[in-house]
């Protein structure tokens, strides 16, 4: 498998939270300045955004979203704004980076192009089947250890890039009111393929994927009634990735974590965890009913698309959790109709 | 859980395959010398063993192994000897580490101290039923991410450390053929557990374990017709590996893999990869059929040991397997005496 990705299929989705991108975007502008950049305005935002010049961008706010949504109940609040980028895009890959989060350094102290990073990881294969202890075998100096079948190493195509974060990790509530101060400053200089059956908790934070085959699954779905717009109320993304996994662990293709890091600022979500701690409870029990859920699911033969795997999905979901919790049955509702609005939005391969 | 191991409860096994431990042991000393050490001379080996003063240690020999065999069909020689110190040792732990490994560096030049390295992974819990993004939760400075339950958070005892190897990279013949001068660089500051169910090729070189609980699955049970000392004409821990993890996910407990790292020397194993190739053929054929067995095997609620588990295995691979290749009935064979050595030997546990 040798994938080759051009600067014209990846669009860079941003999710405008705050007003002023100046700064964000000026650390990124070596890396970004290639690509095309959708910058989806949360609807709940009433300042206008502040956007350097140079970039090759298109804003969209509520009423783009109004127009294409046509009636369908999804909330693209806060957060979940991305997602609309997501739809709205024609592009085969996107990449998508918070708007607190600047270049990490890696080891060596260089500035790390997550851009890149990501697209590599999208281009080389991901090795789901079986476990390779020295990492990514597809790296420059790796390949596969002793005892790795031979059958096994022309790997599947990876069509989801988990990228993770310097100083402030990505924590419930929680743990940061435990944990105040704590930073991440350990750099691991890896990327690996979650394995086949095992679920990992995405982060909408930093990530890069294939979105002609796999965004349908990329899907707002869960939505806490009390969520508000710091990242540890939320866990939409959550609910996303693992809806991710399970299509690709059946569909036949790979799911990395590990490199790119991203830097993430201080000031956007360590403001005030006490605030968000009874909010976040609510997240924090409904990961224990979720995580069951999807470690159940199981596909029929019929699901040949993310969008029938998302369809499924949906309907497991109304079946086996929505007596326990409206959420669920509003979140089954939003994966239907974002379903079809991927449909009518119109991706060559559904 | 929280575990305290004690350095009596610890024993280092040394599988000398090579008369002259000067410069091995001197290198290890520091991180040694706290602890009784275990020297299994390979049988095949002729010359008396050079060992350096000061280390609490005991060497056995082909005349040991005749002793506690006693007429049962095992071969211990070449990198096998070291499973004689497995089953000789009296402790809970046993670290084992190749003769031509020296202590690493870490990315901060700092010389890793593998046997604590070890330890902490076996003293701190796995988490095999969910995927931590940021490696390791239970290390200084991290965490379990956002969307991990808090149900799985206490984890479950881990019984098998993998270690990895810097220098030499513990690669086949025919992929050491095909990057002769490939030197592995990258120190990857991680530790993870491999997930359930995920099969993973574990390399004897550099590992600690759960004697008392997993011990008897740690057996040279596989052995190649033409297999010869160096590493890479070698499965049988491959093989032994792949036991020990469905042992662990079939009983409860978690494997880890990841630090430390040791320095593989140049010259044990880099000498001729030529001369290797043909007899690898054989371990690189094996491992499609080995691997899709294991993969497969589903104990039964009956087996509530390491030793049951492993008679259950070698049952399936005779039934599964052995139509395909006279060296798995071998391996079952192995397997079977190995399990009734082990009770004669007496671990408590059994």
């Amino acid at each position: 498998m040798s994938l080759k990705i051009e600067d014209n299929e990846v669009d860079i989705v941003i999710a405008a939270l705050r007003p002023n991108l100046n700064t964000f975007l000026e650390a990124w502008r070596t890396f970004f300045s290639n690509f095309h950049l959708i910058i989806v305005k949360d609807p709940n935002l009433e300042e206008d955004l502040q956007i350097p010049p140079g970039f090759d961008h298109q804003v969209y706010t509520k009423s783009d979203m109004d127009r294409v949504l046509n009636g369908a109940s999804i909330n693209f609040s806060g957060h979940s704004c991305r997602y609309f980028g997501y739809l709205i895009s024609r592009k085969k890959y996107i990449i998508s980076v918070d708007d607190d989060c600047l270049p990490a350094r890696d080891n060596s102290g260089v500035i790390v192009d997550a851009v890149t990073q990501h697209i590599s990881n999208l281009q080389t294969p991901a090795t789901p089947f079986f476990f390779n202890t020295l990492y990514d075998p597809y790296r420059q100096g790796a390949d596969f250890v002793r005892g790795y079948p031979f059958s096994l190493r022309d790997g599947v195509e990876c069509l989801l890039s988990c990228g993770l974060w310097l100083n402030i990790a990505d924590y419930d509530a929680p743990t940061q009111i435990v944990k105040p101060s704590e930073r991440n400053t350990r750099y691991v200089d890896a990327v690996m393929t979650v394995p086949l059956r095992a679920m990992m908790p995405l982060s909408g934070i930093n990530i890069g994927f294939n979105r002609e085959v796999l965004g349908p699954a990329l899907v707002p779905g869960l939505r806490l009634v009390g969520e508000g717009k710091r990242r540890w109320e939320t866990i939409e993304d959550i609910w996303s990735g693992m809806c991710a996994k399970v299509v690709c662990d059946h569909l036949g293709y790979g799911v990395k974590s590990g490199l790119p890091y991203v830097w993430r600022g201080v000031g956007s979500d360590t403001d005030n965890p006490m605030d968000s701690l009874k909010k976040e409870w609510e997240g924090v029990k409904l990961m224990e009913e979720i995580v069951p859920f999807f470690q159940s699911v199981k596909l029929p033969k019929t699901a040949v698309t993310a969008a029938d795997c998302v369809i499924e999905i949906s309907r497991m979901a109304r079946e086996n959790l929505a007596s326990l919790n409206p959420v669920y049955a509003q979140a089954a509702d939003t994966m239907e109709a974002w379903v079809n609005l991927w449909k009518v939005a119109g991706s060559d391969r559904l």
